[in-house]
């Protein structure tokens, strides 16, 4: 099989990940639940992980490393333990329904006010709109780095501005960035940083976490056992035990560890150099094709990803045909990201979505490209 | 190293456990999110873990197994999603942190009254009282099975049957017996029970979950991308999806499912007597040395959980000593159980817990038993 469906899920995943996954099984007992070998040596792989990604996203201090089960996890995390009642919120037409679900909840249930920078129909954002929707109860900008259908970036650097200069929060949904791309929350000025392990990072599924800036104090969205101060009757405050209850996923963790290890062997840019090579082949290939319509802007730097869809064909049958008659996963349909359809004009079509990876090749490039020509052709 | 720890979770993880998992990284996409091969696999390997902890807990449907990443999860879950403001609830003194932070946070923040049934200085209820504590609006019974502390199993048929004469819900904490002791929901009359894959489960960290009695409309913790049902501004009502935003750990997921033929292979009433037999075994040898103390009630059933001290020591030094000196992993300290060891009067000293597994021997019973037997005699 040609797996180009990287944005969902990495398939291909590090050896040296599935073995660290494999050995934590082994060995590994509970992170700090005790103080036996099994234990420690759970936490110190924990630590190490926390360092890890710190020092891949620039974040200051790795205490404030938080792991949770997924980016949807994290995102609902910081949405919900920043945004109060009576707070005023913007985001964009490219987010996702990790983001858009959490908000339209606050809206419904707690008097959150939202405001959205439409995207145009290439997918691109007018950045003088952040500034020109701040209000004087402006909590956050709740923003993605890359469209998860399109592959657009978004210039983080003009949100950032935006936000400081309004005095609001920056959360930044980087579930198609991460590990694909260079980012330092630092030098963007990113308060909290979300993040998945199992797609650009190349790690186990069932991690991810936030990275938050310290001064930034998010509520839990879950309270419990911590191992420490058993008989404070709240979460302790200390990040990251703050938001981290019950026993982490440390198998996952060293997984995830191995990945970020093996991320900085190759180096991110040679990564994001190598996939926007073969995303940029495809795109030469496909997007002349009679029939064949690209959305998203491929003027700039972006995700690897290319969007597509053939005639007026059914998205949905197009990526069957794919997957039966050629062997290349992809993925089709509404992406969970309803306000980006509408602004691409395929909300009825929906769209043939491939994202490539390190792990893919010019040859299953070429052949994608002549599966989508004999397609357009039938 | 004799791991006695398996409380905190299970170290030793049937190898096919293991390969499961591995084999999944290997293989599987995103659950739920496309139609090629690789994700469809994905799909069927989550369903099939559904039917199996379905059938294990007698679930009567699947599709109300849902998958969280621990049991605090599933446990915050269902108590932030079923209680609502002004309404009372009744739980224990034998609670984990996982049950109480959750509770008080809602008596603190959304006017939520609780009662606690009292445990005795055995950690026995008083069964009576679920009875004498209900209210008009008492929401739901939060009951776990058995303390993690002294193994002391509820007896939930009694728990139970106060909860339907007063129509409250039963919300159950099985994070202690899950895997290690028959549990059949439907006899119980459990509305909501709550697990942890990682301890007798013996799957890996990062999966747990909650089994659902339709009809049970539990509001999400979290919300975001399913998958289904995209231009929808809320998260779809349908079971499992309700309650699952975001890409499941579907390599846990598989794992968890093969522990689960494996445990289904010995038969759990095998499980449970072993183990049984192995803290009996370490009680009889260890309950009359001079200056032991042993805690819980071991007159009848009960998980297989031995705490004690040694005189007035610390536990925290008895329990390094006994990782250091002899090789043997225990747990010491609070536990989590903050109103239990109030109960025992074990606040200042904590508790040195010896617990057991499918994996542990006579023989390591045995060296367990030699080396409280030493330090008594320091």
């Amino acid at each position: 099989m040609i797996y180009l469906d990287n944005a969902a899920t990495t398939l291909h995943k590090p050896p040296q990940v599935i073995e660290a996954v494999a050995e934590a099984m082994r060995s590994s007992g509970n992170p700090a639940r005790g103080a036996h070998g099994s234990s420690l040596q759970a936490s110190r792989t924990v630590y190490g992980a926390r360092a890890k990604i710190a020092a891949l996203f620039h974040c200051p201090r790795p205490d404030h490393v938080v792991f949770t089960s997924n980016v949807t996890e994290a995102l609902n995390t910081a949405i919900n333990g920043l945004i109060r009642p009576g707070d005023h919120v913007i985001t964009t037409d490219l987010e996702h329904n990790s983001v858009l679900r959490p908000l339209y909840r606050l809206a419904a249930e707690r008097d959150v006010a939202l405001d959205f920078v439409p995207a145009d129909r290439r997918g691109n954002l007018d950045y003088a709109m952040f500034s020109q929707l701040m209000r004087p109860n402006t909590r956050a900008i709740v923003c993605t780095h890359a469209s998860n259908l399109t592959g657009n970036l978004v210039d983080l650097r003009q949100v950032s501005a935006a936000a400081r200069a309004g005095g609001a929060l920056l959360i930044v949904d980087a579930a198609q960035t991460a590990g694909c791309l260079p980012i330092d929350m630092e030098a963007l000025g990113i308060d909290v940083l979300c993040f998945t392990g199992h797609k650009g990072l190349m790690g186990p599924q069932g991690t991810g976490g936030l990275c938050v800036r310290a001064g930034v104090e998010i509520a839990p969205l879950k309270v419990g056992g911590t191992g420490v101060q058993s008989y404070s009757p709240t979460q302790p405050a200390e990040y990251p035990t703050r938001l981290e209850a019950g026993t982490l996923n440390a198998h996952g963790i060293a997984g995830l560890s191995a990945a970020v290890d093996y991320l900085n062997e190759i180096g991110i840019p040679a990564i994001h150099e190598k996939e926007t090579a073969l995303m940029r082949r495809f795109l030469r290939g496909v997007r002349d094709i009679p029939g064949v319509t690209v959305y998203g802007d491929f003027s700039g730097d972006r995700a690897a990803i290319v969007a597509l869809n053939i005639r007026d064909y059914d998205s949905g049958e197009v990526s069957d045909a794919l997957a039966q008659d050629y062997g290349i996963a992809t993925r089709p349909g509404a992406h969970c990201a309803p306000r980006m359809h509408r602004a691409l004009g395929t909300e009825q079509q929906g769209a043939v979505r491939f994202s490539f990876s390190w792990y893919n090749t010019e040859a299953e490039t070429d052949q994608a490209i002549r599966a989508v020509r004999e397609l357009a052709e039938e």
